[in-house]
């Protein structure tokens, strides 16, 4: 079994889409993360939705559990609706080292090594720069479970 | 709004439960993750899926993506059945920095910033060593979304 046996079509985002309609795609479709185009369509990376949360969540509070405790649950709340205008781009994790792209001939086990190192739900599928879908966490943890 | 407010029943493993039956668990019910146990049922740790991976590949293929590209497809889906009766414990992340575990009464702007942290899809809520629920990603990307 190969990645081309197990993917399936997933949707995308553009590096210049706002972030606000990433996060609705999400939450819509249950999704763990997005696939990002560039420019020329083809992927150049993947955004998991724990890093969307940090557009929402000011630089300070990241880093500071203590300070995030401080603002009170109102703004709390505030913070929680404020993606305003930034882009995918903004939300996107600094400098990846490796990211969870592979060719369709990718074994399941190549597969599942690349997801366990990138820590990513999802891997794309990648054929000549066009993006052919993504298998997703669940459809090798069923193969795993031999469900 | 609070954690308290969000949170649902999640499903939880031990230490030393057959990795096999977490992985079953996963699958079944499409989770990222399980909130895991320890023996006074305490929760300890998140057992992210991704992790869950890790067991079912060789550690030389995890470090080297040219390693896992040599292994033919019909042992690669072997090796992709093979977890045996290794346990959670083995699975576990090596020494978090942070464990993506709350209480009640943190603000959405808490439970956000621990989850970008930790890069976990879901938080464990505990009161007084007890496991109330998780929140999970999906849950705080539709407050984000305002869906």
């Amino acid at each position: 079994m190969r990645a081309r046996d197990l993917l399936e079509p997933f949707p995308t985002v553009e590096l210049d889409s706002p972030v606000a309609d990433a996060a609705r795609l999400m939450a819509e479709r249950d999704l763990p993360g997005l696939i990002v185009l560039d420019e020329r369509g083809t992927p150049c990376s993947i955004l998991p939705g724990t890093q969307v949360l940090r557009l929402a969540v000011p630089k300070y509070c990241q880093d500071d559990p203590a300070l995030a405790r401080v603002i009170d649950e109102a703004h709390a709340d505030a913070f929680m609706r404020a993606l305003g205008d930034r882009t995918v781009r903004q939300a996107m994790p600094e400098r990846p080292k490796e990211l969870p792209v592979t060719d369709p001939d990718a074994t399941l086990l190549e597969v599942a090594a690349l997801m366990a190192r990138t820590r990513s739900p999802l891997v794309a599928v990648v054929e000549r720069g066009r993006l052919l879908g993504a298998v997703t966490l669940n459809a090798l943890m069923d193969r795993l479970a031999g469900t």
